[in-house]
């Protein structure tokens, strides 16, 4: 099966756009998906920047929600820029991290999304998290208290590095198997196409 | 017939992508395509840049040389980076608003589009317009002398001023009648879909 990893923040709002279409999309075509939370906060910091880019260019910013929310409709999907905007998302990341090594964090990821990009939830609020825990099935009293579990800070920090050592600079991102990147939910079809051709040409094919 | 502006700089990689194909699609969906030259410069100097953001973003820079590529690729077109990027478009932007006036804009800016990320031709040096100026079966010697008229020189400045209360920060952008703006070459089918459903609801519609 080929693999296609996907590359996500929580306070991403064109992630939210692939995060509710990627999945449907990998099982029909038969590929395998791995998602791959990270924090652009830290590369954003690289290239001089505080706070979103959404934010420093107003212009780009409001076209991003005019932008957003017209490709949320077409897809039938509702979405409201939350108050705080970027939101925090360390600790969504840090549980999309424990959530993914335990099988549950294409659910988990989405139930955040939905809050945030949907109700408008603050996701840097721990309730708002327990509450996504609890959506999937899961015991939110035995999962957060892990979200300081040094083993997790660590995992999201090399996970961080990766992202930018890959060459990404924002999300959502697609890598393939081969290493191509893929930049914006503009782009998921043709990663797909990328990695479903190269699957078709076999092995050892340039 | 409905009507839609193209916004365009020729220093923009992206915009090569939408010139290529635009013309044709207003053709097939009997849109009339009005096409907006004007310099990204002056906006970017707003928003504090000096130069291409694919420039000052590097790890940005070397995506959108692969992602342009690929695009080029998948519509049988050759692309490269020119030698000097972005090249100084003033001369091409006010040759083309001269073009429009006259009816052999889209032409003409195909040409000097071709010329530079076909042929790697730098667009800033008078011979490569004037050779895009015979290519579409215009007079050079006629031409060129007007790229100093006071009155070309401040109507480019007035588009560049209309672009950006528009809204616009970045090229290709598209603009609807009734003001709707879409940005970058992906937004190109959603700039038309849009175009046509507003005059398929007919006048007065909301």
């Amino acid at each position: 099966m080929p693999r296609l990893e996907f590359w996500y923040d929580f306070a991403s709002t064109y992630s939210y756009l692939s995060a509710m279409r990627i999945e449907e999309m990998a099982r029909l075509t038969g590929v395998e998906l791995v998602w791959r939370p990270f924090l652009l906060g830290p590369i954003f910091k690289a290239q001089g920047w505080d706070t979103s880019p959404f934010n420093i260019y107003p212009a780009k910013g409001d076209y991003m929600v005019r932008d957003v929310e017209r490709l949320a409709m077409l897809r039938g999907l509702r979405f409201q820029l939350p108050p705080n905007f970027p939101q925090a998302s360390l600790n969504a990341a840090r549980l999309a991290l424990i959530a993914a090594d335990e099988g549950w964090v294409a659910e988990l990821s989405r139930q955040i999304y939905l809050l945030e990009f949907r109700d408008g939830a603050d996701i840097a609020d721990p309730a708002v998290l327990e509450q996504a825990v609890a959506a999937v099935g899961q015991n939110p009293a035995s999962v957060m208290p892990r979200l300081q579990d040094p083993q997790v800070k660590a995992a999201l920090r090399a996970q961080t590095e990766r992202a930018q050592t890959s060459g990404i600079f924002g999300a959502p991102s697609f890598l393939t198997e081969d290493g191509e990147l893929f930049w914006g939910d503009d782009r998921l079809e043709m990663a797909f196409a990328w990695t479903l051709d190269r699957t078709a040409a076999g092995p050892g094919s340039a």
